[in-house]
């Protein structure tokens, strides 16, 4: 395959966009990234969304989506693996262009979640877990998490509080993002008497809801090189592995074994390690799954995330930057956009446009994208060259 | 892209399959599909799929189906454009082996449709229409497809008998297929008097619903060519084109855009002429469809699409024997699978393997899979060589 980079990127903020349709929001997106790109048209166009079937009652959105900005006839589809959706319209977007099979694709997520009543939301949510071993009986995404993070404090002795930093950092970070859905910090008071919602997760624990949309445009790495004053940000590497979708089928509920597997393939494809990532896109629906992705990737002991996290090693300054934009904690999580969104963060970052937001000095980003409990785990590791 | 082919196929009875789970049938599929190539793994797993999220309450199907047949870990993924959803994942199984990014990869496609109420079922199919002009008033796929039919009837004159012939031809030759959901013939007189759906539309111009997965694997032509007794099924053509998903804002809603671009995309590939198809997977959803496909892909001139039919030119013994395994309209169309039926039936015929239902002297077939009332379509070629 060709080397491949981002050429432009687009996102709309993170909201309760009531007066937009998916479609129009899915647009919005693209039309920035056209603008940024200096581009009036693409070959192809990959959607990563999750729930629109059920909440839009509208599937078929690679067409629609087409049509919508104009180029209507292009090749398009729609790519799913739920939370994971969006990093999948990169992967799948890297893949034609590094194929040859087109010169410039559009891959763009999206998703809608607040149109709908939270209980439709989260039933929705929940097809991305087991329906035959984990939905049928009733649990949700947060009680899922719930039960690994209450296993996980039993197995390495962690207590709640521990977990803290992970949502400070990224309230903190969100507060400098203005398409962040949330732009306030929070204190450990505020984290410590956050409402319950499965114990031991709370509020500060979880990520919200959001209706978003977040796009980049992928073109041969040659294409860009030649160009004066256009930044080269090259995908270096790009996997992805899968685990079962019931988490008590896993030989440890407590180990991301497809996140190792495709932080791993990434490393191997950028030629790097752990060492080299300036900064982490991280995927932390809740804190607990920070915790694990730290882990599985390399930049932690096994039961030892929230160290790094209380050493203070996530912030800008730190070691290991986390969710340098607010993360899905305070950006927001609009499931099937989620990974675009962190796409076009390390995008900010490596070209030094993330503002109030910029970490110093950063070369090599890593973004990795969460479906279900860790059933399916993408890795993108970006280069600024 | 380097070429690629087809080195094994499985598919499963379209029916009622109430006793088994849409894992399990595409698990069967898979397996077949994996004997059939003596292969033990495969190293990633593309998923067509439309409905499973709204009616199996179960989405993220690629990391699910890929633990199901014992390849836990593996890249894998669900591909989306309604009911074209199954061509997609061939498509998507030759960019990744035709790119190079892995060696071997497995298309499954599968739907669910039985287990849940024909309203439940209807409304769900109703996702692959625009939301907001059509499918918010109300208006079904068959209704539809019954205004196109209406249309086309009055602009070009053609009675409704005049279509008998595209639903006589495909029960004929469902009548050989042991996996054909319906496996009677049919007359004319059954024709005509068939129970009206959607006026002009009756029983018998529509397809049937139904429970099924049919698999293919691909991997490198090279990789075959030099294996004795192994028939090299080469991917000559595959295309994908897309039209806007609300008829009315088409410049012709008696034209499928996107089966003409996407046709002659493959033809150029395969470096053929219509001429030279010896049979065409047609996706005759509606009697209509196989009419306007017929045109868009260059058959038959505009509105002469019944024209093949009524001389007898879509029989196994005709100029462009249609359907040869019974079409969507008698095999079945259980949504996302179809485009990997129709994979399936080509291969069938082009190895000589169709039983009672193969035709003589075949070495080139053309599948075509139609998404929506034509939003996308995907025409795949395949060669015997």
């Amino acid at each position: 395959m060709r080397e491949v980079a981002i050429l432009g990127i687009g996102q709309v903020p993170v909201g309760e966009h009531w007066n937009k349709r998916l479609v129009e929001l899915a647009g919005d997106a693209v039309f920035k990234a056209l603008e940024d790109a200096e581009l009036k048209r693409v070959e192809a166009l990959y959607v990563g969304n999750m729930m629109a079937g059920q909440l839009d009652k509208q599937s078929h959105l690679g067409a629609l989506i087409s049509d919508w900005v104009g180029f209507r006839g292009i090749e398009a589809m729609t790519v799913e693996a739920a939370c994971a959706s969006g990093a999948l319209a990169l992967r799948t977007a890297m893949v034609a262009v590094g194929s040859g099979l087109v010169s410039s694709a559009l891959a763009v997520g999206v998703e809608k979640m607040t149109d709908t009543s939270p209980r439709e939301t989260t039933a929705a949510l929940a097809t991305a877990a087991s329906a035959d071993w984990e939905s049928i009986h009733g649990v949700t995404f947060v009680g899922l998490n719930a039960l690994i993070m209450r296993r996980y404090m039993y197995e390495y002795g962690w207590k709640h509080e521990d977990f803290a930093q992970f949502s400070i950092n990224a309230h903190a970070n969100g507060a400098k993002n203005p398409n962040a859905r949330f732009q306030s910090p929070i204190t450990k008071e505020i984290y410590k008497k956050a409402a319950m919602i499965a114990d031991p997760i709370n509020l500060m624990d979880a990520s919200p809801m959001g209706d978003g949309a977040a796009a980049a445009i992928v073109v041969p790495a040659d294409l860009i090189k030649g160009q004066k004053g256009k930044p080269v940000i090259r995908i270096a590497g790009s996997a992805v592995a899968t685990d079962s979708l019931a988490v008590h089928d896993r030989h440890d509920p407590l180990w991301l074994a497809a996140a190792e597997k495709s932080a791993n393939e990434a490393y191997r494809q950028a030629d790097i390690t752990p060492n080299d990532i300036d900064f982490f896109e991280i995927h932390d629906a809740f804190s607990i799954m920070a915790a694990l992705s730290l882990e599985a990737c390399g930049f932690a002991e096994r039961g030892q995330g929230p160290r790094l996290a209380l050493d203070g090693e996530i912030g800008p300054e730190g070691k290991v930057p986390l969710a340098t934009m607010g993360g899905l904690k305070a950006r927001g999580h609009p499931v099937g956009a989620t990974g675009m969104y962190q796409i076009v963060e390390t995008v900010l970052q490596l070209r030094g446009e993330a503002g109030p937001a910029q970490i110093d000095d950063v070369s090599i980003g890593m973004a990795q994208n969460i479906g279900g409990s860790g059933a399916t785990i993408i890795t993108h590791i970006l280069k600024a060259e």
